[in-house]
């Protein structure tokens, strides 16, 4: 029997077919959750799976998992995986090397004949991105209880349906239960979307934790008015009130950036948000990062203490509608050391690395042991079109992958 | 034969009819250029005038002019006007009053029998809000030479038409020529849109000039990347420029406010805009107004240096894409002489004010003699719904418009 082996021309085959579902800027995808380009991609994701004799199951939020039946299907399976969802300017390699990676791991075990003692599943989780429904990692959240299917398939896009109306627009409603089974393990492959492998030339991430992130969903509420005549002591204007609290989350990031800290506006809508008004309506997210749990926390009540300054200062009422944290010492230690030790023994130039974006991992990671591994991407450029991995900057992190499923899978009941 | 006289029951009665019209939240109007309801209020409008022996012609950026013929058809016209249209949250009486009020002139005129040595005409602008279309006063701008009528057909909505395709799609694209005629004299009443006649119990504004107000359409452009990874130093968020300068805007009206002076933060909108993702791009809309043109000049070039600072601060690039001045002493010394007069006839409390709202007067002063006239309204309230006058508000502003467009009407040849 030969050992398993990833075949790089077979999985940038799918790669490439990947690549032309959902066509964005040139050379990336415009792939949003649950998009006609979604379901394009979701049913060649299907087909492929179903070529491997895989069997394939859709969960209540539209999660799909195919699984690879193993020696002992009484035991838990071992998961892989990750997301087919692109952002609005998004590459071609974000979330997507970690489900079509996933898939490659099973063809080379089936290509050499290999069926381990767990069942492998591969799942392509809903919406990670949360660039169509807020917020991201939703599926997964609910795949680990953090959040109820019912309160998941109600989030609203900006373009009008809920996540469970878009579900079902595309036909991708399934069954299954959400959560609630066992999992042996969770592996995730991504490309690390910072620059930091790259620069050093590493080869493979180890992923030790994550920083720890806090974010904030905000409204501001205020009076609409003339933009003209009304004195500046009568406003209430909440597209002030939103742009001074976006203002303060850049400004903290400036302030942790020396230590690796990074603060983000990220989303503003107001209403009616036009000339000649002033918008008594204004909905903000933003968040703080760090890899140091306390500096974190710092961040954090500097924007809560931001949320109520901001508000003050444009006479609005503000309230935070949502806020969340993810992130810290999250990973299973032994699983962690098995991705550096399989590392090593490829000879591959890796280091230990915090993940500074938000995962499915991290969701998981409440309800398995998890790990993730992380391939460089050029100059560190992602959610952007101009996101690039070569092959050589793949292929280690998916030999890694192979090592620790197969050995996971195989560890003795 | 009778003088000729205001009646407010068939005022009120006209006003009622344009209240029903686009109904907003309580008690407003949401009744934005050429949509289905400003349709509506425009087919009522022509049946109007019809009715009252009126022409009507449109132009070609679809105003409407109604005609009643005078003694000397050859003679410039002089014309009252305003607009029908109104703020997404607006009220029942901005512009609408002085469109209506033109009408219950020529109503008045028509009930005593009188006819003028110059004809009258009313006219309603589209789009005066710029709600719908970007900028506002765009059609009497455009009627003034300000505007080509290709450049104005051209404004694009947010929810997607150009003007030039809402004119078509509720048939209002008019063949009459856009301006290049000659008017005698261009009267608007108007409320106050301030507090400032309500809280000292005055009756009528004498509006002697306009606040200089300098308007900024600006665009940033940066880069979208990760909002976790990528370092506070490389990033090139074009959303936290826009918040940059909306705050910058507010900071400098606070900094005149003692003087009266306005700084707005109009409008902000950003692409992406999603959790997740840094924005590539960010346009804003601002302005600063102030009874001093030296003043207002320096608050514009506050603006203008903080438009390159918010760029820089968040590694972006700006340009401003439009810029825009008006107010000032524009109005004709002799049309604002007579308004008072009549005020003073009448024994009605009244002051000189300046408008510190932009209004078609600003760009028909341009190519006529003209005067407004204010009412005062509850609260200076407006651009929401709860904008009130009550008959006795207006009364007193409807005598003064009869009388000074009879007067300029009959003025000897």
């Amino acid at each position: 029997m030969p050992a398993p082996a990833i075949e790089m021309s077979r999985f940038l085959d799918t790669l490439a077919a990947s690549s032309a579902i959902g066509p964005g800027r040139e050379g990336g995808l415009s792939r949003l959750a649950l998009s006609k380009a979604d379901k394009e991609v979701r049913d060649m994701f299907a087909g492929l799976v179903k070529a491997q004799g895989m069997s394939l199951s859709i969960d209540g939020v539209g999660s799909m998992f195919a699984r690879r039946e193993g020696l002992r299907p009484d035991l838990p399976p071992v998961l892989i995986g990750s997301h087919l969802d692109t952002q609005a300017n998004g590459g071609r390699f974000d979330g997507i090397i970690g489900v079509l990676g996933g898939l490659e791991v099973v063809r080379a075990l089936d290509a050499a004949g290999i069926t381990p003692l767990r069942a492998i599943e591969v799942v392509n989780w809903t919406n990670e991105e949360g660039a169509r429904f807020s917020p991201p990692m939703v599926a997964s959240g609910t795949f680990a209880g953090t959040y109820t299917t019912e309160w998941t398939l109600a989030r609203r896009s900006d373009d009008g349906p809920t996540l469970g109306e878009a579900l079902d627009s595309i036909g991708y409603r399934g069954n299954a239960p959400v959560g609630g089974r066992p999992i042996d393990a969770y592996f995730e492959l991504h490309i690390e979307q910072g620059p930091i492998l790259d620069s050093l030339g590493m080869q493979v991430g180890v992923v030790t934790h994550g920083y720890t992130s806090h974010g904030f969903l905000v409204s501001f509420t205020g009076e609409t008015a003339h933009t003209g005549p009304w004195p500046m002591e009568r406003r209430k204007n909440a597209l002030v009130a939103g742009a001074r609290l976006l203002v303060a989350s850049d400004d903290i990031g400036w302030d942790f950036a020396e230590t690796g800290g990074k603060g983000t506006a990220a989303r503003l809508v107001a209403w009616p948000n036009k000339p000649g008004i002033l918008s008594d309506w204004a909905e903000v997210v933003c968040d703080v990062r760090h890899d140091s749990p306390a500096s974190a926390a710092v961040m954090a009540e500097r924007v809560r203490r931001a949320i109520g300054e901001s508000a003050a200062r444009a006479g609005c009422e503000a309230k935070i509608l949502d806020s969340w944290t993810w992130g810290g010492h999250i990973f299973d230690r032994g699983l962690v050391d098995g991705v550096r030790a399989s590392a090593v023994r490829h000879g591959f130039r890796h280091m230990d690395i915090a993940s500074q974006a938000g995962h499915d991992a991290y969701f998981m990671a409440r309800v398995a042991p998890t790990a993730m591994i992380f391939t460089p991407c050029r100059g560190g450029i992602t959610h952007n079109n101009r996101e690039l991995c070569l092959p050589e900057d793949m292929a280690p992190g998916l030999d890694v992958l192979l090592d620790v499923v197969l050995q996971r899978a195989n560890r003795p009941a």
